[in-house]
């Protein structure tokens, strides 16, 4: 069917970029829709449209614009693309930027998503990750008496499901800082690795706080005196999403708080250790120094040297050595120098 | 009884959940009651129904709101749990979430009580630490006069002492930084084992902090302008607990502080370290090379040196030497590098 | 025709000075005017004056303060040059001051232009940069139906142009840091280039900041509660500039901070450069003072000492030490001193 | 007469807690009191009652609580002691927290008052400290004009007593924080005297702003707009302690500031130190490696080395030694090594 | 004149104290009056008078006061001095504290000017620095169109001179800031040098900072919402003061982070460059050990070394150890060691 969408839609639509298109009533599904028709579903009463779209051109949000009339200032952000997170009114219709945060193995990849939702639509354009909403529409497709909210309960849903994506991540940033931190503390652990490990865990938890804290001021007015026509009565739904936030931010002000103390723990571990390793050193050249003073006396050429007669006293002047060596060994030892 | 209560009420209870459910009219206690009669004392004018449970799963969970009628989002959180410190208006009740600290040895354990509390009724969700609230009904039950403000007193009784178990901790963590200050300036003491206790006490400090700030920010409501309804005329006790949880705010801004400091005073210190390790090895080092150089001069191969020939040539080299050594020692250890 | 002007009028305006002045009518170009007849447009209805100076002297400004009506404080500032990115508003008119930002190869080059706009005028006055506003003349011309708004249209694109021209410069220096950030980890790169190319940074970070936050305050006003009448019904138009800002604004923030825990880490790095260099140095030195000890030994003048009459004592000698260095270099490689 | 009050008042006072016990009436002492009497003055038009206690017992203050009607929260705060400094309302009465600071010697001892007062009443408790507030009712009681404002006027001349005898303390600090800058910039200082210094600076002064700022906060309400009753008329006087306040509270930030910014400067100083200290020993290592070298070559066995039969080759030997030694000595020297 | 003034008035006032006092009328010059004479021209309608005092004595202060009618708090803070930079309202007159800065060669000079404006006076109190205000009652003069104003319009004059002398002071700062950022980087500064240079800079900023941010804070009001009845109609000009403090503020500011990179810079400098010194002595070093090891070899006293027989062996041996220490001075010098 979605071949036939793209057809039928002056062939612009390819079935990557539509993922669906449908119509709502009264919390029930009515229709797969093909986005030609979606004008006549949007003055039907208690009706909506949902209408997911991934990694969409300017000429198809063009085309959604005329058919929403949504507001080109928006269109052109969702165009753009590397938005910062925010929520912005346009009339009686909310434009909402929202970074995705997808884990590849240990590599942190940003993704965006944008969402239009009016009193009857709700269109979301994803780009940049691989996991989508199939999951939130089937949700709300078995939730009837709260889809029956219409399209802010979607918005709703959506927004909820791409912050609790956040959790993970930072559950994955944070227990690769406690690795860390337990290699710091470590006698044989690489400072190297350790300082690279530090500032890449700092970099990707700035990432993650530029998805998370312009979208907690964002929707601290959703949340708080003033709240959007559309969301009315979904006030303690958008609250938890706040809390939800405001629980990930905190958790990413102390991590970073912790890194930034890491590194300086860690560079007085680095001097600590150059100056250990400076006594290990140093008690090791008293070792050769001490014996190479000897064997310099034994070299002189005075005349009278009687220990130079001694039948054994080459052998003396050696296991003297060695006991000498024996001694500062020892008390290097018991001083934690070696 | 509390057998009993387990298989009276659909077998779910067991003893370890449920520690109390107690109704209360008019300041005194009226009767240990089961939780399947609860409904029975909720409409009785005056009185309020208090249960306190420990570890609840669930499906325990699901019953009591049914009871008491809950906010289904606040039920998700208590099921979750690891919630931030929060006080959340659902109507005409309250839902608030608290950290409880736990000194178990030297290391800190971080416990939630969550807290359901409505006009007549409040219901305690403890989880994670030892100690619960008995102490907390006792003092209660035995002030009947304030008893008598009802579920919202119970509130404030229960807030009043997570609040006030937090300061014992929080002095435990002063003192283990007065003990660490002390150690940075002695002249013995294991640089390596400093900064490891800072880093510790770091941690530990945010997690205390976790548990204050937050709730402050939440309470500074209650104590402020806009009061719920339930809070009427409770106004001056929960300034108090404000009052608290910024004097504890206060110091563990201070001790972080002091503790950033101590890490840049500790790097000094080991940096100074090594600097005085340094110019002990150096004055070691010149004990050894002066008499290496002069015995190379005797190992010299002239014809011609005098000294070569002269009878205690080979003793008064000997003695030059300690000689010399012994001004250089003189010198070193005026210098203080010795 | 310019200079025709400059005759024109007191012979005052160079053809470098006065680079356009044309007036409009219902968001169409009516005519270039000479200086000398903007008063004869300015009371024509639905019409407004456009006038676009460059490197103005003091004369040309006060000349036009009368043709305008421009404040004496404005002028004063525009006059000196050097202020702070602001928005001002005196009566019904406004003073905006705006920072330029232009690449010239690596160099950051700084230059101002402050825009005064009325209900029927607007005069933007340009110093210290190369590219002018010509492309938004020409954008503006050919979107009648938005310069219909008039002279508040005009200074939105004057200053959405001169925002989105921030971008490319900061773009410049991300993709900087990021040469900066692989150096650093990189083994054989050069400490001093990079401290010195991360303090350059951070200077040119200030130069952008000084630019972009400043006006963000300035004009979260303008997007805010209380609008300017001149900018009635522009509120969205300024909400996007303030967008754009505020995204700026997190990326410098952002890049700030990466700049100071990489100085941090780079003074990490020299550190441990620094203790790598010397136990490397620490193994040349013991694979010299190990061979000297036994040169040493067998240069004694004991006179029982076999190992000289042996026939290949001094070849078994040179090929123990050869041996003994051999093995101490494997071991010293071993534990990566090597 | 003191003692007589002790036992005419139930036997608890003990001269050492109860210092002064005095009606005043229209700006006049009426009378010295006994702490017994204290009602029959509180209804008397025009009088009010000022009582100043030290280290004052539980029992006493909830004697007096029944005389005044003080509330059970303030007073349970007094009896605990170590509050924040703060202002509470109660009604129509205030509870003010003040920490008093005292100089003994260079230790910065901190003790606290709490201030009850009311429409016809002042109760200061003072403990910690040796310094009483005789001076200010010696002064009160010298301005009659300014004493009929009443108990508020007390109240102003109290905290106004406390906050000026913060100065001196600061003076202190910020005088001995310029005998560290001086020391830290001399040649011959001991960097390890320095931290401890700059240190404990920090320490005290974290003391002084634990008094000081949260009292800043709690001033500010009353300078501000909603002033207390009890204070009406008095505005002016709270602004000027206010401002103190602020005074003192701009020098503890900006020493603050200093002590990190010394804090860095010594630890670079140190290091430095360090990098002169090894360039010292490596020159005087040269001084010694360089002859050692020398005697080497002549030490060496070779049949012909026509140098060994020279008359003199033992002494230009030497010479050269000394030369060398010189040259190398005067060249450190010029590179300001030694 | 002046000296008649000073015995006219109670033989108090000497020449250096007063230094003008004038009264005005319509923007024009009244006439030099007596101070005895001020409360003559007090009550003329137009007229006011503008006295300019400098290190003024308590005494004169306090009859100046009974003819101004001046608060006795504001005049209690002028006797004593060392205010915070402030201004402060008394019913319908201002008093204003300002610190005045001056630049003596490379020291910053603080000084402070008292400002008491009402209706009809202003009364200036400089202390500290040597520039007076002559040259703001010269340009009030000559401008009667703005001095028509009266008091307040002199009261801006002042504030905008003392502001204005701030800049200089600051450009002065900044150019040493560079100057000091070109030594860092430099390879043959000094670093204590910098340092001391760095932390010198810091204070003075810091000097500057105390003149600037309170100031900023206070006239944020006069230029806000409510403005005092004194400078009604002043407001445009009271903004480009407040303008003015802002960009001061910026450039403190942001000069003030500068310095802390500098300084961390610097750090980073000192241990790169120790790093360098190693280096460079490691090479040395060895360009000593090598030869010394080989001189060592033909040291020992092995009977069959066929070398020491050669004729040439000795040349041979030097020969060799010098092309050793040519090849290893080269590879040195190839990895930037020497």
């Amino acid at each position: 069917m979605l071949l036939e969408v793209v057809t039928g839609f002056s062939g612009r639509y390819t079935a990557l970029m539509l993922i669906n298109c449908v119509a709502y009533q009264d919390g029930r599904k009515l229709a797969d829709i093909q986005p030609a028709d979606i004008h006549l579903y949007l003055d039907r009463p208690g009706c909506f449209v949902w209408v997911a779209l991934r990694e969409a051109d300017p000429a198809t949000l063009h085309e959604l614009q005329k058919q929403f009339g949504l507001h080109p200032l928006a269109v052109e952000d969702a165009c753009h693309g590397h938005q910062r997170p925010k929520i912005e009114e346009f009339g009686d219709s909310l434009f909402v930027v929202l970074h995705m945060l997808e884990l590849n193995g240990t590599e942190l990849r940003v993704g965006e998503v944008n969402i239009f939702a009016g009193p009857n639509y709700v269109l979301s354009v994803r780009s940049g990750v691989e996991k989508g909403f199939q999951d939130v529409r089937t949700r709300c497709e078995n939730e009837a008496h709260l889809l029956k909210h219409g399209s802010a309960y979607v918005l709703y849903a959506l927004m909820d499901a791409v912050v609790d994506r956040y959790f993970p991540v930072l559950d994955h940033l944070e227990s690769e800082m406690e690795a860390v931190e337990e290699r710091i503390f470590a006698a044989d652990s690489s400072a190297r690795a350790n300082i690279e490990a530090l500032y890449s865990l700092k970099q990707q938890l700035m990432t993650v706080k530029h998805a998370v804290t312009p979208l907690l001021e964002a929707i601290a007015n959703l949340a708080g005196a003033r709240v959007p026509a559309l969301l009315t009565g979904m006030r303690e739904y958008f609250r938890d999403i706040y809390d939800h936030l405001q629980r990930l931010n905190l958790t990413i002000d102390s991590t970073r708080e912790t890194i930034t103390t890491a590194i300086s723990v860690n560079l007085s571990m680095i001097t600590l250790q150059e100056s250990e390793t400076m006594k290990q050193l140093a008690a090791y050249a008293a070792l050769i120094a001490v014996p190479t003073l000897i064997v310099g006396i034994y070299g002189m050429n005075f005349e009278h040297m009687p220990e130079l007669k001694w039948r054994y006293g080459y052998g003396l002047a050696l296991a003297g050595m060695a006991i000498l060596d024996g001694i500062l060994f020892y008390r290097f030892r018991k001083a934690r120098w070696l």
